[in-house]
């Protein structure tokens, strides 16, 4: 297996979303240009991203939805379960574990962090909460490679560092900080920000084209 | 002014970001290469980025940086402020309200919407929450032209034709369903799964690779 890049896998995890609504929905198959359609891209693209990892339509049908599924599955998810972490049991932390725990099984929650006493040890949470305090113990024990950063913005660096030294794998930030981490560790931003700005953006555009017409 | 591609607008957005970092840690010139190895793209892509936009370096110092963040905002952020709702008021929806009422303050979060007694009216809550009956009288009310979208899935669709129905303009979506909506309404999906799909996958690929050497 070749290492894909990192916008194909972002394309086929995207895909993937779309081809178990159409199952939903009772389709078997889909073409390229429904694929490319409903994704805002061409078909050209779809086909090379599928042809990349060795799968072929049926001629007129198109693509078996169930099979395309089970190809990117292969490709994208892990080998066995792969163990997360939340760290900051807030209200990001929550929402990200509820919807996690719902739709993607082989990512699994196992653990969440916070500072917050009332929060640790609670039985009404989805996902066991701990103190930042057992980080290290308990990603050993759980083999959590993979951490998902809810904390406020001046406690990020700080804790990405005792993630790293916790021996996790792989950080997604999902705070405004750019967080410096060794570069063995697979780290992924995400500001919400940004994506609200975009929107923002072409609203903006649309209607100074629409005062200026 | 020109329309800028969808991904220079977030380059541009995540270079405010880091530029504001860098002046909080006082500094106030950057060079391209610094700004590109902060983001893991080439300082060509910087400088491109930057002179498409009108803005140039003073040489030996590189860009000044509270110049540059003035230039970046003069091109992505609203003339005015520009109004938002949440449109469901859970875990998610609070923790995005609680974000950007930090971060931005022209983008401005002025009401959410959901359908539980308990949230509407409350107090308590950092943004005026309102029942989804009144969707169109507040959008209208409020000039609301952005929604973001945190609803469930089985509810999105239909939230997002009465949104449509309510004259808004643009809508990030936060759940896993593809909307359909009109070609006139700016629609930028958002799914945390692809996110952390992508990191869980490169941490797969770094496992096997020490695994094979």
């Amino acid at each position: 297996m070749k290492h894909l890049p990192e916008k194909t896998i972002e394309r086929l995890s995207e895909y993937r979303r779309t081809l178990y609504r159409c199952l939903d929905e009772g389709k078997t198959h889909i073409f390229s240009h429904e694929l490319a359609g409903m994704h805002n891209i061409t078909a050209v693209q779809v086909r090379r991203d599928i042809m990349f990892i060795g799968y072929a339509s049926q001629g007129r049908k198109g693509y078996n939805i169930r099979d395309l599924i089970n190809v990117i599955a292969d490709i994208i998810d892990p080998g066995d379960v792969m163990n997360i972490a939340i760290v900051g049991y807030g209200n990001l932390g929550k929402a990200i574990s509820a919807y996690l725990l719902q739709k993607r099984p082989k990512l699994k929650i196992v653990a969440a962090f916070d500072i917050d006493p009332k929060k640790i040890g609670s039985a009404s949470s989805v996902v066991e909460c701990f103190s930042v305090e057992r980080l290290r113990e308990i990603i050993a024990s759980r083999d959590i490679a993979l951490a998902l950063l809810t904390v406020p913005a001046d406690a990020a660096q700080q804790m990405a560092k005792a993630l790293v030294a916790s021996g996790i794998k792989g950080i997604l930030n999902f705070t405004t900080v750019n967080l410096s981490v060794p570069g063995s560790i697979y780290l992924e931003e995400y500001d919400m920000v940004t994506s609200v700005e975009k929107v923002a953006y072409f609203i903006k555009i649309a209607q100074r084209d629409a005062e200026l017409s």
